[in-house]
């Protein structure tokens, strides 16, 4: 069977009738008055659309949330725009009143120079909470991007950039595929690190999954009615950004925003497809957040089946994925599955003891080795274990044996290095991030 | 006004008519087949009372229990006991039913050895996971143990060391205090270290607040009946062990017993008093298991007030208190109060935003320091905030200016040190704690 999509290299610029672009304009530096930007690394990017498009979002479900994420949510209702402009280095978090108007600000200048509506432009910030933005550097920054808008990769990568924080490297994906006879594209850029355990909607209503700073932004050239695209959304975000976690805090700013402008000339029809592709695409990235989470040396695919209903799963892949204890043992590369018994056990999920097994295996390998059968431990050699999870990628099985509902989640190690990067520095109060 | 209790030197031994004993009967390494046993420490003790007790118990809520709490369970609803049995080294958790038939088989022995009814001795273990006690040590060691039972200091210092796993020192505790008239005592001893948040009672039934191996043994010679024992018991752990957080992790063997034998010669009243020294002798040990928390560097009181209910003070306290950016920051001595706004935001708490003050004070101190007022920062300078958030101890206050519930929580910071300690050592499979 032919494959329903590929990969292409570019990001965001892949689809037609976009235009991008990223540079820096220093606002980490003098949101605090001190130097602490290293090597001039981009921190405000524009992406825009040659037509108005359908837009569709998911936002974080935390209490607390940034200024950007209120004015998109007001903004999404729409179910159109025409422009993102998003910055790193100042998340715009707990900033009051001011925030809100700087973030109406940013987006209305966006507008003016490309003259679209007013209420097209989407904006999203990541950085440190708590700061105002330091808008004289945001106004050069949006006038540098707009000045330099373009279609080629290396535009796409100078967003991809941009929007990194404590990112080790640029996270980007581009697919194409076949919808009702036409060549289609979808683009994605993301950023994430810390601060990682989405739980996203659009309602404000959590999902039932919970709980980073994690921005996503999606270009797609299928035409598409924003109603469709908002479930697509929602439906790609549920099995990707909301299946991960490196450490278990939902920030304060999680975006995933995207734009469809129908250049492809495709029906609007097609469904199917387009979703294979979009879940690819978050998946894809999602899995790139985990990989690169502030010190993260192993990625662990937790995956819970046959628990009474999907939302014991979950708690069950939740409790697993978020425990210390866990966590730090996967970093040592030791098969604990007495911790891994004892999360299970604390979570809310309906559990009996004696019809637990828990197994692994590697990626790919339909192999499993038993550490439980029925809760007791089975005599598969310890060093066997241990070679599985000495791995840097590896799958955990937990198999409750009582009903039909099953969950997975991507989660990351807790090592010595998220400690140190996250104790922060105190002479650097910017390292307060969101 | 005089304080309604002192305290006094020793700590189980201290009242009247119990003798204690612990013991090294090497239950780690046998039941490893490795010399991992780091200088022969005891790693069993007895505790008995010379008169038939009234006892009472809180016990972990974790699903899956070890066998002794499920025998401590079915024993304890007859409120009488005389004795307790106690190793560390190995959890006998996740054991079936030889764990259930080695635990009964461990109180019977002390029960025929010291000529008690066989449901009069409790049990407790704590330590690795999934592996069967060496019966065969556990039986020299009673023996031991009931050999050089005594009721000096040292007898109960043995008590509090052959608990110990992780702990780097033994914890212990007693007060004198005047019930009707008579000198009564109340002495404990405890452990702690990792696995600690605990959510203990006895009916199985979760408490409000929620999530060690902590083990705790206390005796007292106040003359009390089983159920007013019982409640004040629960009323003692629900604010002092169970407000409680090293790493969120809940173990599969918490368990808090008391015995109260009568030998003060009280007339059974006066409970006020009483569960003042309760109070005091559980609260003293709670907070020794989190300053001495596997890798603990500071010790920080979360308190929240005017949250709408109690159960909002509750989940905003261990939001903040279990979250691995805030516990990090600590760890830097970073007054980082975007992640605490953060954690504060993903609680299930009903907030307003622009209604939250947060400040920090030193312990002791009345004179408080504003990081946010009305969700708003404060112009207090940063490094005023430092100067409190290095020390070792300091109080973090939360206003939620919304209702009257309030709520603390007493907890360690995360650093290197505990993920160097609990990311194991796969050659010694021996780690895996409970």
């Amino acid at each position: 069977m032919k494959a329903p999509f590929r990969e292409i290299p570019g990001s965001i610029i892949a689809p037609h009738g976009f235009r991008a672009a990223g540079v820096f304009c220093d606002i980490k530096r003098l949101g605090t008055g001190k130097g602490s930007n290293k090597g001039n690394k981009r921190d405000l990017a524009v992406i825009v659309s040659d037509a108005r498009a359908s837009a569709a979002g998911m936002f974080t479900t935390n209490q607390v949330c940034a200024a950007p994420v209120k004015l998109c949510l007001e903004r999404i209702r729409s179910g159109k725009a025409q422009a993102i402009v998003v910055n790193s280095g100042n998340a715009n978090a707990c900033t009051g009143k001011q925030g809100l108007k700087d973030a109406r600000a940013m987006s209305d200048l966006v507008a003016t120079k490309l003259k679209l509506g007013h209420g097209s432009v989407l904006v999203s910030s990541t950085g440190r909470i708590g700061v105002t933005l330091p808008m004289q550097n945001v106004r050069c920054g949006i006038a540098d991007a707009i000045a330099i808008l373009g279609s080629s990769p290396e535009h796409g990568a100078q967003v991809a950039e941009a929007i990194m924080t404590s990112d080790t490297h640029p996270k980007q994906i581009a697919v194409e595929f076949s919808l009702d006879g036409k060549r289609t594209r979808i683009g994605g850029v993301c950023k994430g690190a810390g601060m990682i355990q989405p739980g996203m909607s659009v309602s404000g209503k959590r999902p039932a999954a919970l709980h980073a700073t994690m921005l996503c932004f999606i270009t797609t050239d299928a035409a598409i009615a924003p109603a469709a695209l908002q479930l697509s959304l929602e439906q790609a975000v549920a099995q990707s950004f909301n299946r991960i976690t490196v450490d278990g805090d939902m920030s304060t700013n999680d975006t995933v925003l995207i734009l469809a402008n129908g250049r492809a000339g495709n029906a609007a029809r097609g469904k199917p497809a387009f979703q294979s592709a979009l879940n690819h695409v978050t998946l894809a990235l999602a899995k790139m957040i985990v990989r690169d989470g502030e010190g993260a040396s192993r990625f662990v695919t937790v995956r819970v089946t046959r628990a009474e209903s999907v939302s014991d799963a979950d708690a069950v892949a939740r409790a697993i994925a978020n425990s210390s204890l866990v966590k730090t043992s996967w970093c040592g590369g030791d098969p604990n599955w007495g911790r891994i018994l004892a999360a299970l056990g604390y979570s809310r999920a309906n559990i009996i003891e004696e019809k637990i097994d828990v197994s692994y295996s590697l990626p790919g390998d339909s192999k499993r080795l038993f550490a439980l059968r029925k809760g007791q431990p089975t005599n598969t050699p310890f060093t066997d274990l241990c070679r599985i999870v000495a791995q840097n990628e590896f799958e955990l099985h937990i198999n409750l044996n009582l009903g039909k509902g099953a969950a997975v989640m991507y989660a990351s190690d807790l090592t010595e290095h998220y400690v140190d990067f996250n104790k922060g520095d105190v002479s650097d109060p910017a390292s307060m991030g969101g």
